[in-house]
């Protein structure tokens, strides 16, 4: 298997952009990619979109995509694991550079989300999760991680001032990010005075619609310093794992399966532990989602996930910073691209291109990216070389 | 890079399966593949499913089937490049086995269109073209077809009547099928006579509205006769290229460009031509597709597709049997699940197990999968061992 870097990254501003059409923010990311790189040309690409065919109309993305950026006829695919599917793309480059058959790949990541009114939203969003035996009987998503804040109250004595902290920590990075859809800065009074959407879940819990795109360029490492001037980010590990869709499915309602899977993956192959991680952006679409997925990820105890914004843990500056970009919180939420901004925050951090978020001189961080309510999930681990 | 062999097939009769839903004709054609390979796991799978979205309402599929087939962890995906999405599920399984991230995959295609009305099938087949500037104006998929035949009469000097011959062979191919949609004979004169859809075309050179799946099991060459008692099926060439989503766009009407570049592609890998393909699969949506496919593959010079069908040599016993199984014209067309049912036949055919329709002892064989107006095209080439 060949080693693999990442030589180059790039996205656009994350917001409302209802001004640009997906071909638009897509073509956007992509070139800043590129020229980041440095690379003349690209041999293949791959883009993850959760529901673009909701969304927008349009399926067959790739191809369209493809013909925008100006890189016919290349090999180019659409991947999907709903929130996931940014991430997914990164493993399927991961693997086109692995397996020798393309050197230079473009992954990406592009969802327009707010050109459908709210209410359409919420049923393309619903489409990640067991609609037959979930959406279909009224629940949605909010609702879905309501489920998972009280059973985790209710196991480990979560407050819901601990669960607002999360949001502030965010919100905190993000005004730093000059990139992110919300940089306002948050309290935990704010939060707790918010509008409630699912009981104990309030509107500052919750990630927000957003238009976004990502990209990476990846390479052989060998070839990397060949082809670009900047450090190369070697990518080390990659896992991925699914779980049941339908939440009620879950073995343990306070357990994220498939994230716990997915990383035991990527530290095997990068030969490292949870010890060895400088930082982390991971899937906080909902304020407890991101208390879950740090234990399971083994940053923290079980059960200590509550604790670790309200005591700066994860801070900036803190032992191990997570979502230094802003997170999905703060950053925004395009669903297919959130896995591969993921990967661009960590590769600028391990650059130290960061700014006023950099994180010292990280050498190792982790991408935790998931779909649904964590029917499937992607962990990435990546240094700089 | 690890070479890869086919080791296991299976697929579900494809028609209108109003008594089952999508997770269970997934299922059901997984298992059989499994079985047929006679493996006890598998290790990571990928599902190629065009809109399953808007067909059904739901994405994250790969996760869900996951769960369903009962393989849960193990990581899943769903690749989309809309009629093409099989075949990239394929070349997907090709390069997790040949990079050596994994050992034992499950590729497959799955599609179920009818449990939705004929206006919502109509558009979401559309979303595979140009949405904004093509479907919004007012065009489908058959009037996209029926310009390139248009097109490639005025050309080519083509007759109705010579492509009412490819609807009249693949039904006789398929008559021979147990799990075509459509296996009834026609005429020349009864495709003649059926209902106008787009002129030229007719409803008899239309494929049809079809649930189905299929799916194929992969692994490295060398563990396939350790794994599984019959001749393994090797991947020697795999080929994806794209084109302008917008039929508008094509440089020229009478050519499928991505699946010149695809076949270029995969010829080379496999360091074969076309003189040395003994039979094919190819996409047929509509009979002027695999007259102009046959061409682009290299298989009949251009400008000679036109007469293949009516003179013999796609015939079952010609020099080039094309659509063995009945092509979609006969078969059906699951959307998603048409690229890895011409693997399953291929597969058959290599083993000499396709009963009355077995062409005698072939060495070598072709799929062409392709996506929209000729978007998107995947090709794979596989020898018996």
């Amino acid at each position: 298997m060949r080693e693999v870097a990442i030589i180059g990254v790039g996205m656009t501003n994350w917001g409302e952009l209802w001004e640009k059409a997906l071909r638009d923010i897509y073509v956007e990311s992509a070139l800043l990619a590129i020229n980041d790189a440095g690379v003349d040309h690209i041999d293949s690409m791959y883009v993850g979109s959760m529901t673009s065919g909701i969304f927008v109309g349009q399926e067959h993305l790739a191809s369209q995509l493809a013909d925008y950026l100006g890189v016919l006829p290349i090999p180019a695919a659409r991947v999907e694991s709903a929130c996931a599917s940014g991430a997914l793309a990164v493993r399927m480059g991961f693997m086109d550079v692995a397996s020798g058959l393309n050197d230079i790949v473009l992954v990406s990541g592009v969802e327009k989300m707010t050109d459908v009114t709210g209410g359409d939203a919420t049923y393309a969003l619903g489409t990640a999760a067991d609609q037959e035996y979930e959406c279909f009987n009224g629940i949605t998503f909010p609702g879905l991680y309501a489920m998972m804040a009280r059973a985790y109250m209710d196991r480990y004595g979560m407050t819901r001032e601990q669960l607002a902290h999360v949001s502030v920590k965010n919100h905190q990075n993000g005004s730093l990010n000059p990139r992110a859809q919300f940089p306002m800065k948050v309290t935990v009074e704010q939060v707790m005075d918010s509008v409630m959407i699912a009981d104990p879940l309030r509107i500052l819990d919750c990630s927000p619609i957003t238009d976004g795109a990502a990209a990476a360029i990846l390479c052989p490492l060998e070839m990397a310093s060949k082809l670009s001037d900047k450090p190369p980010v070697k990518i080390v590990g990659t896992g991925a794992a699914t779980d049941t869709l339908a939440y009620h499915g879950s073995e343990d309602l306070t357990v994220l399966a498939a994230t716990v899977k997915a990383a035991e993956m990527a530290y095997k192959m990068a030969g490292v532990g949870p010890e060895d991680i400088d930082l982390a952006e991971v899937h906080d679409c909902f304020t407890i989602a991101e208390v879950v997925v740090i234990e399971d990820l083994g940053l923290v105890e079980k059960g200590e996930g509550k604790s670790a914004a309200e005591s700066g843990l994860t801070a900036l500056g803190g032992k191990i910073p997570v979502n230094t970009s802003g997170g999905l919180k703060s950053k925004g939420h395009p669903v297919g691209a959130t896995g591969v901004g993921q990967i661009v925050e960590l590769t600028e951090q391990l650059r130290g291109e960061s700014g006023d978020r950099q994180c010292g001189s990280p050498k190792r961080a982790l991408a935790q990216n998931m779909g649904g309510s964590g029917g499937s999930a992607v962990v990435h681990i990546v240094e700089v070389v």
